[in-house]
């Protein structure tokens, strides 16, 4: 029986071992999508108790405490932190085989020193331990200590960047904090709020948007100024790429269409989509920028909870909806028109695995290589499985040595440790490989792999000047 | 090399080896879902031989002896039963890695006695040893010996409950025989037989069904039977749950015409299918029920067969159907209009696993933690392979603490033990994350989620008395 | 850690490497779907250099080195050989745990006795031994040497069979090259160039094809043709099986319209599709052919390199496109109408495999026993993983004991150690299940099952004389 959580974590072989401690231990983070507030960041961040830390934004944890049964006082409510503490470590225990599991005593190890077990019986102890430990750790210290040199936010279109221009002010911020373009609420057009949407989005740039020229232009605007603010970073979360081509004329009438107010069948919002994103594909493929696209989640479907708590609560799921049909066809033509940017793909559903590989890889190009490649294993598959899952897919099918690896996709500064998680887990499924005898023991070229898989692929994709 | 299912089958770390036989092992079974006969019960069955008890009805099993090559009299027919039995123990060799290989050996070991190997050679002699014993084991001695507590059978609305009723009067039966409500034939539209059905039942409960109105009453009356006949137990088996709302007068529409003869769209049996399910679903929130849906089965495929031999024969398949959009639809809408009740979802295709867990987190409440879950690993995934990924999705994307472990589907009474197929899995599961070092050796903690998941969970979640 | 590519390559208990060694190792190949040309076998051809033979034609090995983004010219253009077969070292070493990196070092091992590992180093040294050895290794030579006794090609209807005539007149051969008829060409009425193929079809049998009747006519002059010249073994691709009936006027009037050059809609195309699959599954079943479907591929998805490259270059990826209820109810027509032939279904998504596995179980047949049967892993499945998956999704709900085993689908001489890749992981699959006691260590039966699976089922299924 290995020990709970040691030095050799999820590290099986001795190839497996010397990979992870040699090569990618010490490899710095590029954290090229999370959801962190760079204002954050920039005021330096301190956090009351480890309950606001951990638990004030974190959905995924939220899911794991109401599946015990509490109230919603304990997880999103009023509730006293220590109490919602001590009912998040009681439904921590039941959570066995969950990736939070190992995150959480990862996050307890590292950053709070502290190697028991969190439970029922040890919550106070842990919560008073934490607590005492934040009154110095904060935000930008908790960045620079799990050695991370790039942040990439999410950011909407009409962001002033203010944070953002702030902390590329200083100096010697020791990392660089970067915006990622997700212009999803203009996307969304069959959603409500979005003729509300476009009006702001007019009013930040001072362009009355009444057409689809219009809206090209304000993009524009807005994309020429995320570009002179650093970003070269795009993403999209869309319930699955379609292709549905029409007319300009159409489009002009389906966008007058939802901003008088009226409802959009689903035909009119996949021509739509197909147009918009087209257009801002083309934008990203021309400014050099990276295209992210996250594919199959269904969101919000508790409404009684939608009402009372807002979207990012708990409540989102994977769909099965990916057509890969619709997919290729939005690439073939992409490509054809004016040449896909680098692209990465996610969905949330790892049955897609396979297909989105196997797409990917009929886009390679000359200087590139990968020019689209599959995303980290994403959301609900950023586990043991879902990880070696994808890499495996992504090893049968593709070529695992050009993957961009791993990012956190977080709410919390914490979750760095999600990194190391998924470098043992890489090392040991490289690991294995070698010591099953179906890859050869050359350390030089195996080292040079796992480095590129954690840090170097994704310097070179994104172009980050490091 | 292990030896072939010894006391440590699928045990191969001390930790699920400990798990198994000091928490595991002991727990009484609860089959909260099969298909066996009440009747058979009562009357405390004795099988002829046992031709007749393992494959008389086992359409898992014909399939097996039909990949041989042998005519139809040896499968269903009226070859004699040694010869049968002979032509059972040829296929079963084929047929390694089917957990049929493991649960027949298993049910020789714990009813039989019989240790060794079942094949052509020993064919014979197995049969003669069964026979033998078969004497004197009847029905209730099967249930007795593997410590069943309580079995939901499988029922019609229009069942009488007449043998439900009378094992109910009997005292020291040692264990609760309760009956479920399966309403498919009133709910399948769209199928030969529907107005024949509804005639049944407007003679069962002397309503005389025209709209939907006089549906719901006659559903209303059977219901409060089934309910004062100790059922708090529900059952749908659908292609797949959809949601096409309609207005009150669509659906009579709808409903006049299939009475009346007439083929039915699928866009109507739809919106049937959705008027009705939400009905029973309320029914079923209001009663303190449970919900079971079972999806994603294609039934008699083979027509020629399905003409000699009727349905369940052995001719039924997975299908690729299941929309995750229209499933979050109608739970959405349930849990709007009047709250869900407690819901166990199954889908044959195990391509759904994560799908269907993330889609469940969404409606966990207070009181009860996870309401909607998904079920064991059900039909064709009823196999070493199947139990993992099931548990596994559930473990990753939910709480596997939570799980409400097995039943066995099964149309035999020699099937219980699936159940301890299915724990020594579950414990060897959990044995190998402790011993992974990715869950701590707290045996205190693992015991209770063992025990729940073979017992205490199902108990609860059912209310059932014990 | 085990020694890179050994005997025991892929072995790892003592009932793998005996499985191994004294079963499977001396078992015959029949290699009975690829896409070697007969005309090459003939006149026993030779290469010029390893980057003809290997890289000449292999469009898997294409998207590796396009994977690191060299230039077309390095893959299909024209750069000096020596100049791509480094870059294929180069791009072959970051393909960790790519299905590739094993076949090339085995084809090294068997054909070029070269014990190295092939890489940047070593691109020189391993590019002029293997040219040597190619100056007396000819074609014939490789066939006979992997133990080949039956080749099956890929054969347009059209196809004369001059070389197949040819090589069927020689004595002494040593293995029989004999036809599989697939007629793509006459079923993709959607596809450019179809009416201009129905032209070549009418000239090649004189018969103008001008309706549904006609065209009947002309298949069966093709038929009657191919199986004068020893072809009982069919093969299609399509998107996916669909089940759209039709009357014959319908079916006739879709026909003129492709031959008259018109679009042809997605519903169209199903219904002529259905017609002409259900006729020539008609004739299988009277001849006694075997049918194979390939489902779930998209081809040519990059344009721009199609329009320079052509198809089969590269650019073709999974879809999720198959529906079991369509394939279900293809199947039951079939069935009900004249009765299936044996027929080997293939998907290129794995996520597909259980449903197709358990919809072929519903259509077994006396005599035959398993006679629709899905296929080895095809395609991008043809890995470690994906063989592992599709034989245990056949052993779980189906007969492994009856399955068909592996081919090549490749268009290179070499690929014949991918019969040996397979075959290794079958024997450890079983010994695993052994070693860890789910069957017997009785190695007669074992010994049966894996002689069955490499050669006796495949030549008994398709009636092979050898």
């Amino acid at each position: 029986m290995k020990p709970f959580i040691d030095e050799q974590f999820l590290l099986f072989g001795d190839t497996a071992k010397r990979l992870y401690h040699d090569y990618a231990e010490k490899m710095p983070i590029i954290d090229y999508h999370c959801h962190i507030n760079p204002r954050e960041i920039y005021e330096d961040r301190k956090f009351e108790n480890i309950t606001e830390a951990w638990l004030g934004a974190d959905h995924y944890k939220w899911r794991i405490i109401r599946s015990i049964g509490v109230e919603e006082a304990f997880v999103t409510g009023d509730a006293d932190p220590r109490e919602k503490f001590r009912v998040w470590a009681k439904a921590l225990s039941r959570a066995i085989g969950n990736p939070l599991y190992a995150w959480t005593h990862l996050e307890l190890k590292r950053y709070f020193g502290y190697d028991g077990i969190l439970n029922e019986k040890t919550a106070d102890e842990v919560y008073d331990l934490c607590n005492e430990k934040l009154k110095t750790l904060t935000v930008r210290k908790m960045i620079t200590q799990a050695n991370v040199k790039v942040i990439c936010t999410t950011d909407d279109p009409i962001d002033s960047l203010e944070w953002h221009q702030k902390l590329r002010a200083e100096k010697d911020l020791g990392f660089q904090i970067l915006p990622a373009w997700r212009p999803d609420k203009g996307v969304s057009i069959a959603k409500p709020g979005f003729a509300e949407y476009i009006e702001k989005l007019s009013a930040c740039c001072g362009i009355n948007i009444q057409n689809f020229e219009d809206l090209k232009a304000a993009y524009l605007n807005r994309l020429d100024f995320f570009e002179a603010n650093g970003c070269a970073n795009s993403d999209h979360g869309v319930d699955a790429l379609v292709y549905v081509p029409a007319t300009v004329e159409e489009v002009d009438g389906i966008l007058r269409k939802a901003l008088s107010g009226q409802k959009i069948t689903l035909e009119e919002a996949a021509k739509y989509q197909t147009a918009l994103l087209l257009f801002l594909t083309e934008q990203y493929s021309r400014r050099g920028w990276v295209m992210q696209i996250h594919q199959c989640v269904m969101r919000n479907l508790n409404p009684p909870k939608f009402e009372k708590l807002g979207p990012d609560t708990g409540f989102d799921a994977i769909s099965n909806r990916l057509d890969t049909v619709s997919l290729a066809a939005f690439l073939s033509e992409a490509e054809t028109r004016f040449g896909l940017p680098k692209t990465i793909l996610y969905s949330a559903n790892p049955a897609d695995n396979d297909a989105i590989v196997s797409i990917c890889q009929c886009f390679s190009a000359p200087g590139i290589g990968c020019r689209v490649i599959q995303g980290s294993a994403w959301w609900f598959n950023d586990t043991r499985e879902g990880m070696i899952a994808q890499m495996t897919a992504l090893a049968n099918i593709g070529v695992l040595g050009q993957f961009l690896g791993m990012l956190t996709d977080s709410r919390s500064f914490l979750s760095y440790t999600r990194h190391e998680y998924f470098r043992r887990i890489l090392c040991n499924l490289l690991g294995e490989w070698v010591d099953r005898g179906e890859y050869p023991a050359d350390f030089e070229t195996l080292g040079r792999i796992v480095e590129d898989i954690c840090f170097y692929n994704t310097k070179r994709f994104f172009g980050f000047q490091i």
